[in-house]
């Protein structure tokens, strides 16, 4: 096949995807492994596709080194969705601790006060959402059912570096950074995550959680959104969206190719380093975030103003360097330097960058 | 491109997709429209993906000629979420009106019942469910807050010729017969369907209701469980299930080009002739459906003993016919004739059938 038209996309999510990945997809697409069907047309029971999600939970199980007293799932609506799923699951008539660091936190807060008791236990709004708490600063609950936090928020470029420890079980949305790092999933009662960052397509949730908090689900709750119910029937309870978990298995392999998430992190480093040393070499650039809480994932910055914002934008469109428009919400710059997002893409942008500066600085 | 290796399919769900709707989406996956990246790799919010969830909406409007007073949403979950999602939305303190005609109407009832009061207003039990009542042996909740159905039970394999009259809103789940025939969108409530019987791949659901409906829905439901939220939002309240939108665009574009609803109705009544015939015309095969109640989506049949049926779906694999074993809840022979199944698989079908009773009648 022809090498193909492929700008580089720093586009938020829906994201990059590895290169040979959907190289697989598309050859495969209308014969999967010579069954004479496409991977789309197949059973969810079927054997092979019990081969696929079975290989994309072991996939995960391996490159975040998950123990048996974890369950992995494969759920339909996002994290948007999880928002919900939570407190319905875990939440009863107790309260739960919810750290507000941005956009998407407080979506979760919003979601979590319609079922029951949250206490704020930190909010970022006096610094404008621009860094994470320092942990001496989280109000925490006696008690409380859980602990939310979002590991890093894709709209305002801010990310843990390490974790609170909780009394509690601390739950982490990792919709933007889920793989792109090691981490101890034992210091997790539940981590989610949108599939459409980091592992795989849009229309997916991998969900990473403590079988045993999920039996604190009250009778109540029907049938699809209890935890339970999934972990007993290793997300197949219903029909699940069959292309974004083989497209998982096909992302998790890559990534293992790659030499699993300790390489990724680093070269993740490093295209952060590269990318905000281009920010702070020049008084035209200006991070959003605070030093110190900076996303490796989501970088965010701005030029010295919102009409120029704008121009740059669109030279970079015309440029071959795709979605670095700032969220609709905040303006500004964005890029998404996620797992699939390759250094050389990094170093274009960056050219760009130098060169932008020039004609405009 | 070499022609595909390609089998006759008759899976139940996910279920054989128009051969033309997966090269077209073979051949842009890596390059969408020469925008240089995926369909699955782009912002939900992109243009291109604005052009795509608005076509794939106007599609599916036109093809069921389905009016203003009705929202058209794309969402996430599957037909299971609706069992779930309707009773939170629309029972209230009423008392809704389930026709259990098999397994799917059960599934259904069961998650009505988590959430409030159900009447069941017919049960095909004393029949094995094979067969759909008569509209004079149904039994009406007068002031019931909807009366809900399963169009075609795919399990079962029967199917409603016409729909019952009500006072109170008719609700549909149409997941294995939605696009087949042509229907009234107007003489119902709500329509629902999972996506991956006729119109795309699996991770989609289909709704079409009055939009009056969705404001009976009480405060206390999270956002993503309220029909409101989607339809303010033009089912982009979250990312949605973006590739397999993209493939119901591809897939109704399909339908159109074959002449429509109607045309189809017009192949599907001729597939379903075909095959009834063959069963009909030896005492070798028995069908398992009442004759009035007969699927043309999935028909459901036997061979004298469940030894042989076991023989023909062993030796029809081998002959290239895929996915002829009847629903493990069940047993027997299945073959499911969705849109995107050809006349000429039934041919094939047909006479393989002759052939097995020659050698084995």
């Amino acid at each position: 096949m022809a090498t193909p038209n492929r700008i580089h996309n720093f586009t938020a999510g829906p994201a990059a995807l590895p290169l040979p990945v959907l190289a697989r997809a598309q050859e495969e697409l209308l014969d999967y492994q010579g069954k004479g069907m496409s991977i789309m047309e197949m059973s969810h029971r079927s054997a092979e596709f019990s081969e696929v999600i079975a290989a994309a939970e072991e996939n995960v199980r391996q490159l975040m080194n998950i123990d048996d007293d974890y369950a992995v799932l494969f759920l339909q609506g996002g994290a948007s969705m999880q928002f919900a799923m939570l407190p319905t699951n875990l939440l009863g008539e107790d309260t739960a601790d919810y750290i507000n660091t941005g956009a998407w936190s407080a979506k979760a807060i919003k979601e979590a006060q319609i079922r029951g008791r949250v206490n704020v236990a930190w909010d970022g709004k006096d610094d404008a959402y621009t860094r994470i708490p320092a942990f001496c600063e989280i109000e925490h609950t006696a008690g409380a059912a859980y602990l939310h936090i979002c590991s890093n928020e894709t709209i305002g470029g801010i990310q843990y570096k390490d974790f609170p420890d909780a009394a509690t079980p601390l739950v982490a949305d990792m919709s933007s950074d889920i793989m792109s790092r090691e981490i101890d999933v034992n210091a997790f009662g539940m981590i989610y995550a949108g599939a459409q960052k980091n592992i795989g397509p849009s229309g997916l949730a991998l969900v990473i959680m403590r079988k045993d908090l999920a039996e604190r689900c009250p009778d109540t709750v029907n049938t699809m959104l209890r935890y339970s119910t999934h972990i007993d029937k290793g997300s197949l309870f219903n029909t699940p969206n069959t292309w974004a978990i083989y497209l998982v298995k096909l992302v998790t392999e890559w990534v293992a190719e790659q030499g699993g998430v300790a390489a990724l992190e680093k070269k993740n480093a490093a295209k952060a380093e590269l990318l905000y040393g281009a920010i702070d070499g020049s008084e035209f650039w200006r991070a959003v975030a605070e030093k110190e809480s900076r996303s490796v994932m989501n970088v965010t910055w701005t030029t010295p103003s919102a009409d120029l914002d704008a121009t740059f934008v669109s030279e970079a469109t015309a440029a071959g360097l795709a979605g670095l428009k700032g969220h609709r919400s905040v303006g500004g710059l964005r890029a998404s330097i996620y797992n699939a997002c390759p250094q050389a893409a990094v170093e274009a942008l960056v050219s760009f960058m130098a060169e932008f500066e020039k004609n405009h600085g």
